[in-house]
This record gives structure tokens, sequence and C-alpha cells, in this order.
């Protein structure tokens, strides 16, 4: 495991991963409306995005075609997009002991560069590893979606597909096996849950993980003032 | 050295780095015009920039402020624009046999974000290393200029500065330094002019290392049908 070179932070960092249609935004939503009422401090975000600068170099990425933007090329810019949104909101928000929730963030890049694109899982994780200067999230739950399930949730919704979203099954197939083998890399810090549970199950388990972590998180502080227990 | 993982190209790939106002555009105009009045297919270019995704990615950079673009941010911007400007551009060309001769490359990014930012010289090269799958120059002109004259000559251009030209004296003593170094590390591959000769001398030392290298690559060529030597 790689962990971050500074000082462990005071807040817990969680992240959505999964297939397009897996309900991770309105699963990140609901969970950062319940810490909320729990009175944390939350930051919802996603990615590619998150800040000014993130949002353009995703726009740049999405209006471009496939054949004009190389792999390496989009790559870099989501990794581009990622320091932003470390350096500007996600590490700030950490070191003041809020929650952050994001919608996808290296896990998806590995999947979707590294395996889906073939630029290699270690090369990608690497250059993202430097991108955050080594944040993990605390925790990261993976919606587990098989392609045919995610295909008609993407259908259902009507939206204009992106470029991601526009590819074919064995795509989806791959990516769905490149997210649970890293989730089976690293087995603690991941939630993995089937995505077609009901919406409010998956949302009391997801809760009742992140209310774990929070909790030890809060007696690792008070058994150690002043520093907190390095991440797994 | 590192060298590229695919079979070497028949073009020649030509550099210009240097501080600031150390005449580089001028004189990679000069050798563009010189080449092609010889026959040559040329392509000049610069950096950041060289395609429609690369000069937004350098606008974007621009157009937002110092704070607001952390180090890293900056570093993976441009390492994206080099990437999309190698594989659209400048490796099409050299696989034509073509000459390409660019504004700034690698060598740049090394000392500005490496160096300069504190980023490291290391990291910031392995990073362009990945971006660029391992293209480097055959030939790079290093347009050497002290930091007083480098001032004086951005000042009497009277064009608005741009954010690294802004820096202060100390900023562009740093650069120079870390230019000469890279020269140091890989001799063979460097050409070191003092930029205050007159343009006409420097254009005649150029354009004489740059024919030599065009011969020895011909000389390649016929010994080894088929193939090329690998670039030092």
């Amino acid at each position: 495991m790689i962990s971050s070179a500074e000082t462990p932070l005071p807040g817990l960092f969680v992240a959505f991963e999964g297939g397009d249609g897996a309900g991770k935004s309105t699963q990140a939503r609901i969970l950062a409306d319940s810490l909320r009422a729990a009175g944390h401090e939350v930051l919802l975000t996603r990615e590619p995005g998150g800040t000014p600068i993130g949002e353009k170099l995703r726009g740049l990425v999405l209006e471009h075609g496939h054949g004009e933007v190389g792999a390496r090329t989009e790559a870099l810019i989501f990794a581009a997009s990622r320091a932003a949104h470390v350096e500007q909101s996600i590490r700030p928000a950490l070191e003041r002991g809020g929650v952050v929730v994001t919608d996808r963030y290296i896990g998806s890049s590995i999947v979707y560069q590294g395996v889906g694109r073939g630029l290699g899982a270690d090369a990608v994780r690497d250059l993202n590893v430097w991108a955050t200067d080594g944040l993990w999230p605390d925790l990261t739950v993976l919606l587990d979606v098989d392609e045919a399930e995610g295909r008609s949730r993407r259908t259902a919704g009507d939206a204009a597909e992106d470029r991601l979203e526009s590819e074919p099954d064995e795509f989806h197939r791959d990516v769905r096996a490149a997210f649970l083998e890293l989730a089976e890399t690293r087995p603690g810090a991941y939630l993995v849950l089937d995505a077609r549970q009901e919406p409010g199950e998956l949302a009391e388990a997801i809760l009742s993980a992140v209310t774990s972590a929070l909790e030890a998180r809060s007696a690792a502080v008070r058994a150690h003032p002043g520093r907190v227990e390095a991440r797994p």
C-alpha cells in the first residue's frame, strides 16, 4: 500500500467507484445528506471535475472525439484534473476534519485508462499517485453491476451517452472485472456491494461502514492526540 | 539514456531550449526556412501547444492565475499537451522522414516545473518519458542567455509578460543553471550556444549541426536499410 508522504489527515475520505449506471452519484448524495444530518462537515464532489479548472479539463476531453484525444493524453488530462481537485478541494476539507465523498477517483482511472484503454494499470496508478501526492481514500465503495444491468440502467436514463458510456458490452465487462480485481488487491479499504440491491438497503450498508470508519478515526485521534493512525 | 521503445523513426527531431528572450522562436523559424529551401519536409512547432487540444490546454494554464493552478496540475497539463503533440504531429512527421523543429520540449518541463517549481527533475522527466512514450530529440539546441540579458530582451519586446516571464531574476538564474546542467548530462545530443552572438552566426552554427545530424542519419539508413540506428 502506498500512503501519503505527509502527516495523515484528520478527516475521512470516501470514494465511490463502479461502472456507469451503478448508482454511484445517487448513493454519494444520500451518504452526504445522512452525514450532514449527523452534524459532519461534508464535501460532496465528483471526478473528472470538482474544481473550475477541472471542469474545463473534463469538458475538453468530452468535447473532443475519440480519435482526436489519445489514451495517454486523456489519462494525463484526468490526472491534471485530479491533482487540482486534491490540492484545492479534497485535501483542505480533510485537513479541516471534514468527510469527503467523491463520485469516482483513482480507481476509475486505473480501470478505464489503465485496463480499458490498455495503458497498463501500474503506469496509470503511478501517474495518479504522483498527481495526488499519494492521497488514497480511507474507504472505497464499489457498486458492482454486470454489463447487461448497467446497459439497461444507462438506456433507461435516456441521457445522451458520453464517450465511455457508448462503448460496447465487452468494454463494460472488462471494466467490471478490473474494478473487482482492484478491490481484491486492497480488501481492507474496500466495501463491495451488489448494485442491484434496493437503493435504501445500499444506503444503509454504506452509512454503516462509513460510521464505523469515522468511529475508528475518532478512537485513533483520542488514543494519539496530535496524530492520526496511518492509513491502510 | 532512455530511447524510444518503438522502432527508431527515419526523420530528425530538433528541439530548441533556453530561457525566455533567448531567441528560440527566431532561430527555430530560420532553421525551418533553411531546411525547407534545401528540400526537406519540415514541421515547425512549439510547446506548450502545437495541436488544437494542446493550444486549449496551454490557454487554460495561462488564463488561470498562479495561486489557482498548483505545480503538479500545471506539470500534468503540459505533459498532456505534449502527449497530444507527439502523438498527433511530431511522431507522424518523423515517420514520414521529415525534420521536426520544436520551440521547447521536455527540457523546458524538467527545468521550469522540476527545478523552478520544486517538483524534482527526476519526477518530471519520468512523467514526460511516459507522456511521449520515450521520444527524445535527436539534437537539442540550447540558447544560453544570462538573466540580465534575458530580462532586457523580454522588456525590449514590450509584449505582455506571461506568468513565467514575470518571475524574478533569481528564478531565471536557476532556470539557466538547470538548462546548462541538463546539457552536461546529455552532451552528445546537445548544442549549447551563447545567445548573445549575432543571429546570423547562431543560425549558421545551428544549420551546420543539423546538417551533420541529417548526414549521419542518412548514412545510418544506407548502412542498415530498413532500420535506423537507435538514438544516443
